[in-house]
């Protein structure tokens, strides 16, 4: 099969391509917000009715949330390689709707210096994205007929709103549509023009307490003193967490964590990461973790354990002189390498117990789960082929990246379907997912298109 | 003049006394809450009326809030000692109602093993309280035609919601209020039946900051480990505020604290205070105050800081994996001796700030107060007397008490009219003021009244 063909096709459909875009992009699937239901589901229908149209089987399928797309290849070529691609069409919200330049569901190329960007909600998070791959299947599909190796379309609506679908559909359909390999298409490059590929997700663990002191809130003129203040002692907690070197102290915290490999670490030297920058747009002026560690690998591959939120007494205007019954802090932590997450939460809650006061107690959260970290087998062919395709396309070797954050759709492909994931995005970090202004470089799509033709292609030579 | 005949009154006349008491009982003189703006005024009118009644000129002074209730005696003798009196005609609100065993407003003799209550809204806080001395004058009014002593009433509507208009209309009228000495008859008996007199309050110093780290909001994935966690810095930070053994590690934190004299201190041995009830109460099953201070001590003559509210990322149901940008703190330190809080104040800042690690910044809210300790001259003549006029009364020696809580209006009197203040009254530690169900002993009411006589007899033998 030719690939040069289907690059052509692809440079020469790019306006077609664009105009389908901004038809996707006009729909208002904003996934939380109950008011756009029937919006989530006319995105669903149109994806369904796009992959129909370059011969694709594909469905909607109803969950008790937003439907999902399935779709199937019936002209699939037989003994290639069997891919799943996933994506998701809802969007997040827009508010605040006044600080959007332009309407977020009016979708609008705006012209800039290092190239157009086309702007509108869902532009880089998750439809901009997930077309790329679509298109390229067009494109294949076209020149050629048929695609290189067997692809089955899974894609959600409830990505921006907690999944609560996901994991019974996926139990529900595992036969129908466990793979050999996911390709997820949600992601960043690490920066502008290098072309990345995740190999190592953190994972998470997410714990919650209460500290119980005094039987009721009590004032502070009366019991000043001989109370037992909870505040004070979630803080003295909380101050045990982590070492002077800025090392978490729990017992056993680091079992399963080893350090990067010297070689990865020499290749993540070169990723075009810039430290600076990443630590100045947070306004730190050094990177706070582990002593010893760069601001990468403590964002990468080191765990972290991370108070994000911490409550108790009064918040509101003025003073109270109260010493409350009781104070309150939300944990997560992030996991790396083979930190099993069942034993760092007994590690966690052990640590906490045994530095318990007298007169104080613990309720710990007993409805959060962790899960543990990603590490992609990067030899494995897919990553092979993605690595060369990605490094044709953008004329720069692509590099395999950590992410600081955890994918819990990875997690899922791995827990419930046994199946790998590879991931490779092409959004850029001023892309403001999430926020007003989402943009998505024209440059990414065009790219992204090519660059998931030139996958497919070496898929099939596998 | 003859004291008996009072006294026998006073007995005489307890069902005229308690009908009137129920009178006030029924104004829902709530003074947060706008929508009960009238039935303040309406206190206040009756409150002049009474007074009037017995032969006081009796005012209501308006303010830009609740008016305050002035009333002087045209036929006070001269060459006696002239006293102020204190009390507030305003009461809590009274939410949760359902908690309510009889409507809040409808005032109920209960009979009870131990004695009769009176269970209303205000009954203890302040509307029986002050309603003991405004008996005492009607019983000597009656029997002699006069009062023993010079006497004025300052009553104010305000007390329960921060008293916005008492300094401005204090320092307005201090030509014509400031008198030898304050009778507040607004605080309780340290244990059942023991007459307590008020010898020490701790002051306070109220204080409150945040800490900024991030320059915004941050994602835990993409900023865990490299960013400065507030939650964290700010834990940390309270951790120093004391050492291992309870004591404040603020630098000069100490300085103007002195010991009990060993003389106070066994008088406090003896007089009634139920430590373990007082712990248990709390939930307590030891004092957690400094080492080497029993719990009255602690409550009484040891300062404290105090963390009030402590806050900062997410409070909500779940997990949001966010590092914030900042987080609060509010704090209130208890004074004793001579420590002096604009110090006191600056050394805390020092404290935090030394402390600040790099990337952290704190900002100070700069419209909080501080009020030192009042140490009252337990020498003077009007002690002696209200000593000696308790112990007659309730036949059991009268103690001097500290306070744990700080008494504005104490510290007013001496800072804007150099006035200082004789704390006695006869509530209990059951009264439940500010929640629902709030009582006053009928003992409370009648030997009350019976101590004021005798007080303003002892009085006016100095």
């Amino acid at each position: 099969m030719s690939l040069d063909a289907v690059l052509a096709e692809i440079d020469n459909s790019l306006d077609d391509a664009m105009e389908r875009l901004k038809g996707l992009l006009r729909i208002q699937s904003i996934s939380t917000d109950p008011a756009f239901k029937a919006d989530c589901d006319k995105a669903a229908d149109w994806l369904v009715d796009d992959l129909k149209s370059i011969g694709f089987d594909a469905e909607k399928r109803v969950t008790t949330g937003h439907p999902m797309v399935v779709a199937h290849d019936p002209n699939a070529p037989e003994g290639t390689p069997h891919v799943l691609f996933y994506g998701h069409y809802d969007v997040q919200p827009v508010d605040p709707l006044d600080l959007w330049d332009v309407p977020p569901f009016e979708p609008t190329i705006e012209s800039r210096p290092e190239g157009d960007v086309i702007r509108a909600r869902g532009s880089s998070d998750d439809k901009g994205q997930l077309m790329t791959f679509i298109e390229a299947c067009r494109a294949f599909k076209k020149i050629h007929g048929h695609m290189p190796v067997k692809i089955t379309f899974f894609m959600e609506g409830e990505e921006e709103s907690g999944s609560p679908s996901l994991v019974p559909f996926m139990e529900a359909n595992k036969d129908e549509l466990t793979c050999d390999i996911a390709l997820i298409c949600d992601t960043g490059m690490v920066s502008p023009g290098v072309p990345s590929i995740a190999s190592q997700l953190r994972g998470m663990l997410k714990d919650e307490f209460t500290l119980t002191g005094p039987a009721l809130d009590l004032h502070s003129g009366h019991y000043g003193g001989p109370a037992l203040n909870p505040l004070r002692e979630i803080s003295k907690l909380i101050a045990t967490f982590h070492d002077d070197t800025g090392r978490v102290a729990v017992e056993g915290f680091y079992d399963g964590v080893e350090d990067v490999p010297s070689q990865q670490l020499a290749a993540w030297k070169n990723c075009g990461f810039d430290e600076k920058e990443y630590l100045e747009f947070a306004g730190m002026s050094k990177a706070h973790g582990e002593e010893g560690y760069s601001a990468l690998e403590q964002q990468w591959a080191r765990p972290t354990l991370e108070i994000n939120g911490l409550w108790g007494g009064y918040n509101g205007a003025g003073t109270k002189t109260v010493i409350p019954a009781d104070a309150h802090c939300k944990i997560t932590c992030r996991l790396v390498g083979d930190m099993d997450p069942d034993k760092l939460r007994a590690a966690l809650r052990k640590h906490v117990e045994d530095r318990l006061p007298q007169d104080a107690m613990i309720t710990w959260n007993q409805d959060l789960e962790g899960s543990k970290a990603s590490v992609m087998n990067i030899d494995r062919p897919e990553f092979v082929a993605a690595k060369s395709a990605l490094s044709d396309e953008w004329e720069r070797e692509a590099v395999f990246v950590g992410m600081g954050g955890s994918i819990p759709i990875a997690g899922f492909f791995k827990s419930i379907w046994g199946m790998e994931s590879l991931l490779m995005g092409f959004a850029n970090d001023d892309d403001r997912i999430h926020s007003p202004n989402e943009k998505y470089n024209v440059q990414s799509f065009h790219k992204g298109i090519r660059s998931w033709a030139r996958m497919l292609d070496k898929l099939a030579q596998n």
